[in-house]
């Protein structure tokens, strides 16, 4: 009666019908022989890329981290077009690896090839800069002097479109290398901007296993968990103790329900500013400071709450951030200082690199003379070994995550890379289902979308005449087409070393 | 500056403008400041509304297992019909949470009135069957005599169809009594048809907190872990470390991906097909077998694995069940036999109250006998106390459960209600989003629903003309139309106690 | 053998199952008896209720175009809250009807009851002035202060929302009377903002059979008539020669395909752009001209050509429109001027009754004084005429209309009102189904759409909270919120005997 | 201020951003010059490439109605794989344009290279047979043996399905010939199974010019102007002016509205039905005297009325077609006969051509003897010179037509090709939005979309097993599947001269 008989190959078809990112996770089945009693005593011995791996932030973090992290060991490749920065930073691995509050240990290595970086990757991060500070600064000058202000500069407006213009082909490079060398990996992007990065990466190789990751949203939960404190007179819980369900693009997403226990906190919040009038008032005082003080990132939480105010749903990243998404905040610097915000200058990005060197300089220096804690191994806020953790099997964990649009973002446009809830199980990633933002509010995200989608084709078409459309239609450009066109020219100018293959129909 | 003061209506509006199941775990709020030490040493303390608390199978199932279950206490109330049923189950609760393996006591009363036993409620359990038994014989026995068998009869084909005219207006009232008298409570359906149950309640109380529970998917889950000790020589693992995902609708469910571990099971069950060519043979002895022995159940999975050879994704309900939705194995009894599936006799249906009340007197009488332990305290297979607890703050628990579709099933239409897997943690329940169904299996689902959703519209309407269209589409359903009608006349008219309020423009 | 019997009920349920606004012209009903030998010979008796039937500019225009159109006949009711100014111009009507170039005659009346007017209608005509000239003024004045600039202050903008608020409620009421009075009438409607207009009696009353009428587009034929003329040395063709794509929203609506004969008119206009190099120039000259000389509608087709060049689909409504719907032409009037458009001052609005009242007073002396042709009977360009005759039967005519969007716009939501072409024939109307617009493009149209989709549901739910959120949402708004709701709280100030139903939960 | 200078290329390129089969008539540009004073005294010179130019039935009615056509000339290059056919094809068109009836003249040549017959066609006209007439007999005989009657056997159904494959490999060489001889002519296709044909053709060749036809609809407009006679009590109306609406796919497409003049048809029909309670009386007597006389094609309007009846939308093919697309006329040959329709049997198909031949061969002799006017010239009642005319500047003509579903049908899904009313208008082909079909017809509607959109996958990837998949899906197949299986296998084996790239996993 058989009608026929299963043959290998069809049924290896077959199962693979599905073709969203399996949880084919090579990691563990590499990491498995060689645990020993996991579930306490044992260890995932597990290879980790890291491209960007001679950043003087994130590379570092993820070594401190790492080396906190008793579950784990293996090996570590680091790999940066700047190859003498991921060589120094093995060295810096290596301190800390041998730090003393150290509790676990790497190999790590700095490899000139990507390809032989991701071989046999079990996780590949990628957090890097797409070009020199110079074009970082460059980005938001040029804007500003025909007028467009960026509070950040580094995800949305004239000068996130220039950054994503060199970042998208740099990503097609990565996700043709990772589908090539290593298919299986999880990959996990902390570059900026984060959407457009991340959507290279799974437009480019469809399957891969790829997510991004933002902190943004845990200083919402933070600010929530101080703000139950002081209404309910409890001890501020730790901030994973706050749910939110959280919906739309990365820094620009929107916390549409919020609970601690049986708290409603979006009421609490309400009460909160009923009781607080004092809150919406002019921050000019406040921007000042910060200004005089260089604390570029200081902001009152006050654009994030006025979202609430106009729309119903709290603004889930900065204010910094949040502000450059809408044309309301930045017309000016004296408006954007109302609001208790400051532009983030060209120049602190120019000296960013310079002060992250004399840092870890004197901290060898105090290292070298003696104090062998100079380097602080502390925990960072960042939750990806927690997620790492989770896909080798330590799970589940559910937090936010930007991944492909499937139906998680149920009023968002499928296929967009969105920011929500996700559950990591053992060699499993899956969105969860989340509410749809309010009206009006799910309309300002879409219309980021389709700009950040226009934005995509235009980089992996390198075709200038699309971007150009994008930077048009992007909710900070208000100056005239010819105005726009001058000024978009002017930026692709000084881009030109990574925009080679970017062409215009236009004289 | 502040440009509006937000009162507390407004914000209060706003908040609550995401429109779903929202998260207001009022059941906690109750319980809370009666939890003295939750986290081991305390008890959660909950009301219970059972709807269909006279039934002799699932009402006693629950007594039992909360009665294991130490993190639980509380007040059950049990409505049903047949309110003497109701009384006789207090009893046999008492019984049971007297019972010397017993490690919590839940009070039990029998209520005369829907709304008192609903009042207060922290979750709604409804189980309950939709007319008597002798209504479920005619859902099978009419339909025979045209021609079209049913191996259960309760779900779908023209007995579904009888059987869900019947159940969509005791729905329409449970939904506007709990929307009434406990609008925050958690509902678990087990009745069936599960999906238009379950659909009733969503469709007449928008917001309702309602999922549906059904073992199937279990079941498969225990024969991928039977399958994967065999071929792997491993020791059988529990069915819950068998990770599936699935979609479809209940008991039309599909297994897309199967892992265990770092094992991919669906090629492992490739493999495991290849290797043994005798699966796909006559099976026509077993079922004459089990038809003599009155083993209504018994099946081969032969049917689940037809689909998996020929669609790619595995059948995850009983054959049984399977083999209902689609024209293929039920043109005759002889044809469902070679597949090793027996029909379910009605006859089977008529005497199954019967032999439940025999049971229990038996138990009884050897309790008083001085046989204490004569009703065997044992946990069900059911999830219902899991996510019970994962609701209250015990989770994460990722199950499968019946909802609406809001994005969790891609393929499938909005709105329907689907079987996936979802998240539950305290006060909140989110599908996760799942894999497509391979091409041609995602039309057979979506058929399924089209005919589910005229239905739906049928039972709520009270139309009998738009129910006919949809007897007609089902796909059981090949006899002409004139037979048809004729056949679907007799249907209506031995439901007529519970279809009065049903018309027709037909003559 | 035959299962039921079709009662008349069932069957006439069953037919009208398709919702859509059905093609049941009982104006042909009523018409048909009387017409004798229509093919030339004969004549369509008809019944016109024309709401706004005191308007001195279309009311006048529709009686010139229908006194010269023999095929029609019949009767007009002109209803009014203005009852007098309906009552002048049944006088001038008569005038009309009496000229001695006039082919045909109706019977006008001037009826102080809606309900009355409607009554037996087999055609409706609404052109009115939601509110006095002085709100119109207020539009455009209050904005201004804020740093707001409209070039028109009709459709779009906070000008547009404020007047789609007074305007909504009242179709509502329309929407409503319709229903009632004569639900099979065909709804011509010329009243801006067209789109809210019309979407809200589809909203309120649906299956209604209106449709929106504007002339915009005609004047992007007649430019590409002249166009093609000029460039390929022939004699200028009638603009309906020149058939154009459309897609868009009224007023923000582009041309995706031109024809005329073989040749595509939109190449034609590439090459044309190529060879004119002084298109794009500064325009101050002419602007300050027109301003001078109170040419308030003067312009270039400068923005419906940038645009095309942009985004390569051709602005098909005049440049003052089409400015509107983005930021870039309108930041000041400077910019304005230097594309060659001039604002529209509210001056001009406040003194365009008295314009017209004297333009008749002075024709009227003129024929008192014997010249009997002293009001000259033109037809306009408008097509409510040959829209009448197609639906009689004098099809099939192919036209551009705004109607709610079934999928004659594939790339733009469901159920918005958009303009596209369609079909008129007897009795029916039907979308054609027309180009996407390019990528970019299609997401400014969807932007606009969703501001447009949350002021309906303000304006019908009353609600101010919800039309502010489309107020900061619409691409002029470029000013802080606070600001934005200080301007808000004016304009809804100086509407207040409009919008008595409003209401704010702020404070 | 020009910001940049439009190039031809690029806006070459913008304008041709919208991808439909835009309207570049290239037939116009090569007839224009040619017509002198088109508009009564001229003709349009158009080439028209025939694929099946052999063809018995479909070249010579297209023959004669060209010779009936005053407004046409030009050239015909007669395609086939029979050659033979094909050069005697052009003997008999000689004879056709020779007839002393005939109003114009065509000169036709046989050609064997298909790229020579399309290049510089203007339109391409495609009727042909997939395959044999030995294998439309198999197609009807294998599947009966398995119990799986057809009533026609050339569109759905197993034998349905066994053409398809066939003709999809078939039809992508076509679309590859087309887009690469004659990318702007227009393609006729009049082959079965009509929509996969015809998808065949926008599939591989997007932005193909090419429709399909089909004279079903036509008839029930006839069926329609009877009815409406009778009861009406007037002189039947040419069908042309019972406008229908439609919906659905070819031979499965339904009439959702149908008027004339200003009467409702279906209420009509309604009316009918109730006055006429003997129609729906068995018709076995019918049939069986059809059967005895060979009047294969012959049948009552039973099958048509009775999906009007069940689902409120009027089947508009005969009954032979609508009954092959559902499970409740096919069980038997008897079940059919009540009905009213008999199965046309195999064997008809085997001698077809032999009597076309048998035929043509007597008329000649006729005309040899002398009789001039042997071969009558008669107009057929195919619309396809009427929609030429209309492409070519003598329209607008709307009639049905199938295209891939841009929006046309709302319920049904997008890019499927269904069968609605369009406009043709010179050099454009638009279609008209159409009415949702009534719920549970528009799921019966899409199941059969499900099915033909798998074969389609399946014919194009040349993959057995899913071809397989979609037979087990089709509404006919209703046997196990592993009886299914055999069958297919026995199929696809007889197939095998045409199905030769096919393969299977399967063994």
């Amino acid at each position: 009666m058989a009608r026929k008989k299963a043959s290998k190959k069809s049924a290896t078809k077959k199962k693979s019908a599905p073709a969203r990112p399996a949880a084919s996770a090579s990691a563990v089945a590499v990491a498995e022989p060689q645990v020993s009693g996991r579930g306490g005593e044992g260890r995932y011995e597990i290879d980790i890329a890291l491209i960007g791996g001679g950043s003087r932030a994130w590379a570092r973090m993820l070594f401190r981290d790492l080396a906190l992290t008793p579950q784990l060991t293996g090996r570590i490749h680091l790999y940066d077009v700047d190859h003498a920065a991921a060589q120094r930073n093995v060295k810096v691995a290596d301190d800390i690896f041998g730090h003393p509050d150290a509790v676990t240990r790497f190999e790590v290595k700095a490899v000139k090839d990507l390809g032989k970086a991701l071989k046999g990757a079990d996780f590949v991060v990628i957090s890097i800069q797409p070009g020199p500070m110079q074009m970082f600064a460059n980005d938001i000058d040029i804007p500003a002097r025909y007028g467009i202000l960026h509070a950040v500069g580094d995800t949305t407006g004239p000068a996130g479109i220039s950054r994503a213009l060199r970042a998208i082909p740099i990503f097609e490079h990565y996700a043709e290398q990772i589908a090539m060398h290593c298919p299986d990996a999880w990959v996990i992007n902390y570059t900026n901007p984060m959407t457009l990065c991340t959507a290279t990466l799974h437009r480019v190789a469809p399957g891969i296993k790829a997510f991004g990751c933002c902190h943004e949203v845990f200083g919402t939960q933070q600010r929530l968990a101080r703000l139950l404190s002081e209404r309910l007179e409890v001890a501020q819980p730790p901030r994973q103790q706050v749910r939110v369900e959280v919906s739309g693009v990365n820094h620009f997403t929107f916390v549409t329900e919020a609970r601690w226990k049986d708290h409603d906190l979006l009421e609490l919040l309400t009460d909160h500013l009923i009781a607080r009038d004092d809150l919406f008032v002019d921050r000019t005082d406040f921007a000042l400071e910060s200004k005089k003080l260089g604390r570029w990132f200081s902001h009152c939480w006050l654009i994030a709450l006025d979202f609430f105010v106009q729309f119903g749903a709290l603004g889930a990243a900065g204010d910094r951030h949040l502000a450059e998404f809408v044309p309301w905040y930045l017309e000016s610097e004296e408006i954007l200082h109302r609001w208790g915000v400051v532009l983030t200058p060209s120049s602190y990005r120019l000296g960013m690199w310079e002060a992250a060197d004399r840092k870890v300089a004197a901290q060898q220096k105090q290292k070298a003379a003696g104090d062998e804690r100079a380097i602080p191994l502390k925990r960072s806020d960042e939750e990806g070994i927690e997620m790492i953790l989770a896909l080798l099997g330590d799970g589940p964990l559910l937090t936010n995550v930007n991944l492909p649009n499937e139906g998680q973002a149920p009023d968002l446009p499928r296929g967009a890379v969105v920011e929500t809830n996700a559950a990591f199980t053992r060699g499993n990633l899956r969105p969860l289902v989340t509410n749809e933002l309010p009206g009006m509010l799910s309309g300002l995200v879409r219309r980021v979308i389709d700009v950040q989608q226009v934005t995509l084709e235009a980089g992996l078409s390198r075709d200038l005449d699309t971007a150009f459309e994008a930077l048009l239609a992007d909710p900070l450009t208000r100056i005239p087409t010819d105005k726009a066109w001058d000024m978009f020219c002017e930026m692709v100018q000084v881009n030109a070393a990574l925009m080679k293959e970017y062409t215009s129909e236009q004289t």
